[in-house]
């Protein structure tokens, strides 16, 4: 089964209201650096820093009454969790959050700013993943998991639409892929609006899950993840993001961590802004030509800006460093 | 004399294709933070990073073909010159940007970048100035002044058209403030299309010469400078822009520089915007209760992005560190 044009329609209508329509930042200087018409989708600029929060509203709002009286549950301390936050406050939902034990503090504050309750528990996601299944069999509280779901699927499936009616003749989009959920939605979309499009994923080296995955042919975990984006760290895509990427999604590329990291400090320097290391990875996969692209339109999914300020810091001044011997070398 | 509204307009006109509407940006998290509605202007996202392109544009779209075959001249290691070289450019035109000796790489290269010569001239302005009056006695070139001139204030006031056209019922629009043209283009603007509309310019602490001239009566040089807000530094304001400044703006409010500096890494957290310090003196203003403003709708104007990256990161880190520390001690 594979989510229809007409499920993310109907998630387009649900968020109404609720999300913003990110509008599309065409960048002159990113274009002439790669020979393209560079397009990005500022989902940085999204409520809660992120594009979670479609995926999750559409899912909480498909819950009956009775569910949505028992409450949700999420595991995650990024952007899955503020994103299932917001969204459970803005349907009146209760919603509960299992963070690892010592989370970071902003972090957990987010979560609670936004009105859920922030349990900390065990230190690896096996463990709290079996919080959050006691929390579902003994408290009824349903599980939104941050990609393995039709209606989380339709939710981030939006973006495709609001790229189509933005920008009719795109030729490609350029997706950061994690767990799958992202990339599932929108190359839905935009293969049934516009069959033409090209649509492309990007794994990290350090964590390329799905990359190894459509390799073996069947989804599959790999031994290790290693990458500083955070955003980035499934270890398994999952069975339906699987499949959905399998049928609908043109190819995947990897970047290196380096490359990420220089593309955070470019997106800060050339579009002015704020973008997390798995926000930066399509635009690396662009920038560093990892996909074999010339002349096209292409808009870059830029997926949140949730950074660490202490890792951003550095990432800067490394780039900062880096620009300023090289320009007093060739002086 | 005075600018008109029909100035403005046809500077919006000549400005047509050339530059970024740069849509408001709601923010929910800085509206509840000081009570009330918060739609930042992202000049920062503004074709070179800022706002002085729709003024430097406007100017040199303005000359005769004569003056425009003898090239403009400008001095500026920011924001002006960046502004200028590009809109020449745009326009056909050979234009010379003055700058001090050694100047910060990366900015140089901007310029160059942007089709204009550089030339490093002297270590302050007045030397750099007269560099500028001899380009201009010598070489017939047009001086494009960053702020005294009735053209660059119609181009700063088209930010006053964007506002009213996407918020018509904008209740304050709140300004940093330099030399004084930004403010007399956006508030000549309002005064004419909303009269209802307040117009707050806020100075530093550490550059306060229009505040010093109001007080004063008339256009006055403060003896001293100091801040991290690079874009704030002119020592007087010009008569033109004193006289508008004058008779349009409700009134004038001085921030910290440790206002000023939070409020960089407030907007990079909350907003995912890069912002120099300059552009976030605005905000910092409505954050920190220096404007009188209840329930109101507030366009903050963030000026530009152009910050040095080592001043940025030092920011970001010291901002992260406190709110640490404060989350540790309230733990």
């Amino acid at each position: 089964m594979f989510i229809q044009l007409e499920d993310i329609k109907q998630a387009k209508e649900n968020l109404a209201g609720v999300i913003k329509d990110t509008p599309l930042q065409y960048s002159k200087t990113l274009s002439n650096r790669c020979g393209n018409a560079i397009y990005l989708k500022p989902e940085n600029l999204q409520k809660t820093g992120s594009f979670k929060i479609r995926g999750a509203y559409n899912k909480i709002a498909s819950l009956s009454n009775a569910a949505k009286k028992k409450g949700v549950v999420a595991f995650s301390a990024g952007n899955h969790g503020a994103g299932t936050a917001y969204a459970a406050k803005a349907l009146g939902v209760q919603a509960t959050v299992v963070l690892p034990e010592n989370p970071v503090p902003s972090k957990k504050n987010a979560i609670i700013d936004y009105g859920a309750k922030a349990v900390e528990w065990g230190t690896d996601s096996i463990a709290m993943y079996e919080r959050v299944l006691r929390f579902h069999e003994e408290d009824g509280m349903e599980i939104i998991h941050p990609f393995e779901d039709y209606f989380t699927i339709a939710g981030q499936g939006t973006i495709g639409i609001e790229i189509i009616k933005e920008l009719p003749d795109v030729d490609a989009v350029i997706v950061p892929v994690s767990g799958g959920g992202l990339i599932s939605g929108v190359a839905a979309c935009l293969k049934e609006m516009k069959p033409t499009t090209e649509v492309i994923g990007v794994n990290s080296e350090g964590a390329q899950a799905m990359f190894y995955s459509l390799q073996k042919g069947k989804p599959s975990e790999v031994n290790e993840v290693n990458t500083i984006a955070d955003g980035l760290m499934a270890k398994r895509p999952g069975e339906l993001t699987f499949r959905h990427t399998q049928k609908y999604v043109d190819r995947l590329v990897l970047v290196t961590e380096k490359e990420i990291a220089e593309t955070v400090a470019i997106l800060a320097e050339r579009a002015k802004l704020v973008v997390e290391p798995s926000g930066a990875a399509s635009l690396a996969a662009i920038l560093y030509n990892h996909v074999n692209l010339k002349n096209k339109k292409a808009v870059v999914l830029v997926s949140g800006g949730n950074v660490n300020f202490r890792l951003y810091s550095q990432l800067l001044t490394e780039y900062a460093n880096k620009v300023f011997d090289k320009e007093r070398l060739l002086k």
